[in-house]
């Protein structure tokens, strides 16, 4: 007989993915993340699913501030070219914003994907599942660390071309989320962009349908 | 002051992600899935993280038995194409795996992305942001439903624009997954694919690195 979880074990999962923020530079503590709590974090990436049992994660743990410095600049070049795509309103509202922690975490941790040469079981019909195998192990580790009361915040505003050549990337590999990872002096109530008003919340009738379209 | 989890919490959390599978249609049994235990996973999926708070995402939920049987042709076809990519005793291997459980499974669930017309926050420089966004949606389902007792399958080997047409999905919709969902038998210990001796298990060492590949 498999385990069986009880309904407290769901109410607590359900409690973790509620109150999982994406955390920015201006909440990040600089506490340090000792390597057996980030050993927890990792533990938790290396149990998601993959594509054909592919497991195609690399994962680069950053504490150089050398290479966070760098990682940054792409970071500011970047956000330029990703605030000029907005207009009126929205451009002045996006600079106000605080996009990302990459200095002010005392980890970063960069997640590739890597492709292998040979078929992989489950990837024949679908080339993106290697790279979504990549995105569950992000969000295993992401509610890891809420579960520890370590934020995490993704920043996707940067070339991944960049951070391929400044962490030494092999070719072939690419580049799926960069992370910020550390203490925080608090977890939002809500997501900042629900806040801000950015976007609104959409309900389940604009999301959700029965056997079609 | 947020929220602090314990450490109990966080090793339950660990336990919901080491033992949850890929379930296929061998595992599946008839029991009803009731709406109000559907509601739930969809709940974790719509609290998931999303790219500048887009919320990209589409989930049509598959009761009917016509639906499931078109589905499943469509696997059928990208199945022969699939095996097809292997040669020798991976062929030969292949043909005695059983991959989904379209028909097995009373619930299955197509997950598409709905990109949006106007530039989205944070997917100026990462176009697959709204994609992953949607995986992070799913993943948090599937490890809701293992919290829950219930399986979940991800059949990856199908024409995703099959299912678009056999949905009726509007043009700019992209299937991004098609899970099989119910109650089980049993949770096996380890990944199928893993205990088949089909893919070894990598090494820490294999996909950790520090500061640089």
């Amino acid at each position: 007989m498999s385990h069986q979880f009880t309904a407290d074990d769901s109410r607590l999962l359900s409690d973790i993915m509620r109150l999982r923020r994406d955390v920015r530079g201006n909440h990040f503590l600089p506490t340090p993340v000792d390597d057996s709590v980030l050993d927890k974090l990792l533990e938790a990436a290396l149990h998601a699913p993959s594509v054909g049992y592919s497991q195609p994660w690399q994962f680069v743990v950053i504490r150089s501030d050398k290479v966070k410095q760098q990682v940054q600049q792409s970071f500011l070049r970047a956000n330029i070219a990703g605030q000029a795509q907005f207009t009126g309103d929205k451009n002045a509202q996006y600079s106000k914003l605080k996009l990302e922690g990459i200095l002010e975490a005392p980890v970063n941790l960069a997640v590739f994907y890597q492709p292998q040469s040979t078929p992989v079981l489950g990837q024949t019909s679908m080339p993106d599942m290697g790279r979504f195998s990549v995105v569950c192990a992000i969000q295993n580790l992401w509610l890891m660390a809420r579960s520890l009361n370590i934020g995490v915040g993704w920043v996707s505003i940067i070339d991944p071309n960049a951070v391929k050549q400044i962490l030494n990337a092999p070719e072939q590999s690419e580049l799926i989320g960069y992370l910020c990872i550390g203490y925080v002096d608090e977890f939002l109530d809500e997501p900042e962009l629900k806040t801000a008003g950015w976007e609104q919340q959409k309900t389940k009738n604009d999301v959700i349908f029965k056997d079609s379209f």
